[in-house]
């Protein structure tokens, strides 16, 4: 047996040998590191009798330097903490566990220049492959404005929402990053082949999971949670009640991420898993770019300001001119000293008042009395 | 002069020299009582020397019998707190003032069978008069499953949500209340006669003005607070940034009633005050009548159940299927001992699962491999 001495080239081996997000490895290369982790499981350490049995199949005659010339010809790099480019925001996996998967990924395979480091203040974009028109929408134009603002978007490459959103993200000339379920260097969906070679071209493709290896659902929801903590705060802009975009927002949640909802028709399917999210407060509700950027920020920046309707021309009144305004009745005219009497103003200033009110449009006379011109209604 | 010693008598005549919702009169009368303030009033005393000022105009000849018998014919009748049926959830209003208006009514005029005693535990509705289709929809369902469920829908008489609302309720053998800006006996808008005659005939319309009032801004504002303060909550379905139906929700929430918004597609513009509510806070959204009840509801009542997606058949497979059935690549076909590898579960146990989930219908074979069937991803 193999006497193990190489952080990375045991980290190699360890991603070719348990399944992604195994908490049991992750423990223990958190607890002993990856080299002590790898020794144990060779010599069927009681510790990991459990792990060892399951994964014998697949520990032996492994070469990870010949893996990772392999995987350096199909242009995949292996990054691992020790790592400039390692994304340290991962470190806050070490606790969180959901679904019986978790911890700190031993490694990530990734396909494309983008630096991982890069996605500190990244905003994941998450929600149905069975979009609707709507929401496809919707996670373009927010994803345009998260990446346009300069912090890049995460994603799977699903159909639906993830397509959207790196879509959106591309238009703006931001930058996207897609976290596959499979190898690196899998396409899946393959109608998304296009999509995801760009993404490799320019940005960047990620798994934990190690080349060749296939799309699953255990993979997809140990994905979930890289998608969750490699962001900032997770977005998700359609899921239905069993979407597993909420497989996602719960991670964010158990990481203390900002989770966002974006709202939907309440008749629609594809937004009730959302709604439900808002309503029992493990998510807030946000409509635009703008208002993620601000639930991302550090205090301080990208402040909104409050939205408010357009201003009308009863702002720009002067207050006895609006007085005498909310006075005027909206149907049936009556005499300027009945309007005097509701506002409490002087017959005479209000005589002055009603004019000027005529000339700017808002209310009219019929000779014996006034009312609005318009609805112009509260 | 004429001296005042009946209180509902001095009600009346107050109800008709002072505006609806005047802080500086229902202040004096939560202090003094309708009796003395009318006096007060009468003999110019300096603690009401403003208020005199301005209703000096409308404070002669007044008749409170003549004006009472005369609303009696048109069928309205004046509930003062010392009713019987006398709303006591009002005296909520004591305190709180929203752009300058406030206090508990002096009295409301009422026309329509309906006790106001019975609007314990309604819900108002409220919402844009430039209602889209959709939150008319909304609207109609949410009013007819509270009015079902025997709590009272509370609206104005506005075209848009407010009409949806009353027919909503009305289609479900509910009741349901028009509170109205203007006089009992008046229609406003024109176009709404028939539901309004139709609500003072089977249930209520309610003001604040007396008979014979004319709708006008400052009395939409001050009908706003009744609407809020009669119910247990408000719904709010649809609003534009500068919507009426915010003031309502505004009263709600200064009342510590719970405020109710209803979310929409982000690109609509009816919606876009209501998601402002919610994202800031002062509302929690609801999508249904159900999920509304729950929110008036006493603690314990109309509890909900958290609403999940329809059980799949993954669901009702046993542990060890489900873990097999997860380690089933979505896309290419691989053997069944990778499988078992990627599942952590013996061979011989593995390929006996799988032929049972393929007659289930979830994975197939081609002979030298197995996927899933469908597309049953997270």
């Amino acid at each position: 047996m193999r006497v193990w001495q190489d952080d990375r080239l045991a980290r190699v081996a360890l991603s070719r040998i348990v399944e992604p997000g195994d908490p049991r490895l992750l423990a223990s290369i958190s607890s002993i590191g990856p080299v002590e982790t790898l020794q144990q499981l060779a010599d069927s350490h009681p510790d990991l009798a459990e792990l060892q049995a399951e994964t014998q199949a697949r520990s032996g005659g492994l070469e990870p330097e010949r893996i990772l010339a392999i995987a350096a010809r199909q242009g995949i790099r292996f990054v691992t903490p020790a790592d400039d480019e390692w994304p340290h925001q991962l470190a806050d996996l070490e606790q969180p566990r959901v679904q019986g998967r978790g911890g700190v990924p031993v490694g990530l395979w990734v396909r494309g220049p983008q630096r991982l480091d890069t996605l500190a203040g990244s905003v994941a974009v998450v929600g149905a492959r069975t979009a609707t028109g709507y929401g496809a929408s919707v996670a373009g134009d927010i994803a345009a404005q998260v990446a346009g603002a300069g912090r890049p978007v995460v994603s799977g490459a699903a159909f639906g929402i993830d397509q959207a959103a790196h879509r959106g993200a591309l238009g703006s000339d931001g930058s996207t990053v897609a976290v596959l379920a499979c190898g690196a260097d899998r396409i899946y969906p393959e109608a998304h082949r296009d999509l995801i070679e760009h993404l490799a071209t320019r940005h960047a493709v990620v798994s934990e999971a190690p080349p060749g290896w296939s799309p699953m659902r255990m993979r997809f929801l140990s994905r979930n949670r890289l998608i969750a903590a490699l962001t900032s705060g997770t977005v998700v802009v359609e899921a239905a009640l069993r979407s597993g975009a909420l497989n996602t927002a719960n991670w964010a949640h158990q990481l203390n991420r900002p989770v966002m909802g974006v709202p939907g028709p309440v008749t629609s399917a594809q937004s009730q898993g959302v709604h439900q999210l808002v309503r029992v407060g493990a998510a807030g509700l946000v409509t635009t770019g703008p208002e993620v950027l601000e639930m991302v920020a550090e205090s301080g920046q990208h402040l909104l300001e409050v939205p408010r309707g357009p201003e009308t021309t009863r702002d720009r009144l002067d207050p006895v001119d609006r007085q005498v305004l909310d006075a005027v009745p909206v149907s049936r005219a009556v005499p300027s000293v009945s309007i005097a009497r509701t506002a409490g103003i002087g017959p005479g200033t209000t005589d002055a008042v009603l004019v000027r009110l005529q000339e700017a449009g808002l209310v009219r006379s019929d000779g014996h009395g006034w009312r609005l011109a318009g609805l112009a209604l509260p």
